[in-house]
């Protein structure tokens, strides 16, 4: 039997990066998660990751350090920027909420081809989706499709050798519902996932962040229970 | 008098990223330089990179904390990966040297991205040369000109307004005597700066790594006596 071929995948420890993940692993591959420690207000986020991993059987887990905090301009980021509440219109890209991290993406995937390249590994699993989202920039498709052909440029591994990264988006056009029918169906258990912008300090969810608003809806459409407790 | 615009420059403390740094600051822009401390081995670049910002008055200098050594693979990185020494052939794509860095270029562009964001900058600048070079995939043109694209997709500044990141490579085209005597027409010190892949521990060039010879040769055909002092 061949040995699975590897694979990097973005894992944040939130919803779609679990479901991400799952796909991934149903699709055959030997998957070195990677998450990053950006100075988030929130490090459960962090946690979530490791019981994500450990749960999917990760091939590996690397956890990356980066500073994204000094660069501030985000209330993911900056304690002193208060996450949004309750927004009437979520997922306009004209309008980009201060959820945004500049260029989080961007650096992410840098990482990732960096980490790829050095154990040989072409495809790259990243959860970002069009549909229920934000409306950051760097969740639209031409974005990693462009990131893609850059990355192919970038590297030594794509220079020398016939091969070259994929980057793969699994989820990038399905609702929130799809993703978690798809993830319920390949065994994900939400339970250990986490969502919330803005966590209460014993970690449950504020229900009222666009995460939150989104997740849920999610959960309601798929005619499934979220298994995260709600103040409301 | 209208303020200067803003442009943010990266830095090394190498010949060339000095010499771009000249190059925008006499372009008119206030130079905003942002250097990494990658886990590299010889830390003697971020001492040359603070030279260099102060002599030629940048407007703002940032070290940033990234650990590149964890991925390996690099003898710039890994100090059991010896430099190699005396090539006889530099600069050719086909052979990428042990020193090449993974995704270097593009990690530290993803963060240029990201800092010129938050201070409302679009110009960037990097010293990458694609004449007199080690041969690395991400100093080729059309690595940075593929990256403006991917960049200006990432971030809601070039989103929501009509302002779009420029990638600015001044010396990519230059030999490495055309950028010596560019940077010495702009007065660059060249004595601050560092160039050596190996150096010794009191910081003193080796003399045989690509980037000595490069530099050695580039003195020699501008005609001009390098500052530095070589073991032979």
């Amino acid at each position: 039997m061949d040995p699975k071929p590897d694979a990097v995948v973005l894992l944040s420890g939130g919803l779609d990066s679990a479901t991400t993940l799952a796909i991934a692993t149903d699709m055959g591959f030997a998957c070195h998660a990677l998450t990053f420690r950006y100075h988030q207000r929130h490090l459960i986020e962090i946690e979530s990751a490791r019981r994500v991993a450990s749960a999917l059987n990760a091939a590996s887990h690397r956890i990356i350090d980066i500073d994204l905090a000094q660069f501030g301009h985000s209330a993911l980021t900056d304690p002193a920027i208060p996450v949004p509440k309750d927004r009437p219109h979520i997922g306009v890209p004209s309008d980009i909420p201060i959820t945004y991290v500049p260029a989080r993406n961007l650096i992410f995937l840098s990482f990732a081809a960096a980490f790829a390249e050095t154990i040989s590994a072409f495809d790259i699993f990243i959860g970002t989706n069009a549909t229920d989202y934000s409306g950051y920039p760097d969740c639209r498709p031409e974005f990693t499709s462009s990131f893609e052909s850059t990355a192919n440029l970038a590297t030594a591994a794509t220079t020398t050798s016939h091969r070259k990264f994929k980057i793969r988006t699994p989820i990038i056009e399905m609702s929130k519902s799809e993703i978690i029918l798809t993830g319920t169906r390949l065994g994900v258990d939400y339970s250990l996932t986490h969502s919330c912008y803005d966590p209460a300090p014993d970690g449950s969810p504020c229900s009222r962040c666009d995460s939150c608003i989104l997740r849920r809806k999610g959960f309601r459409d798929a005619n499934l229970t979220d298994p995260l407790i709600y103040p409301d």
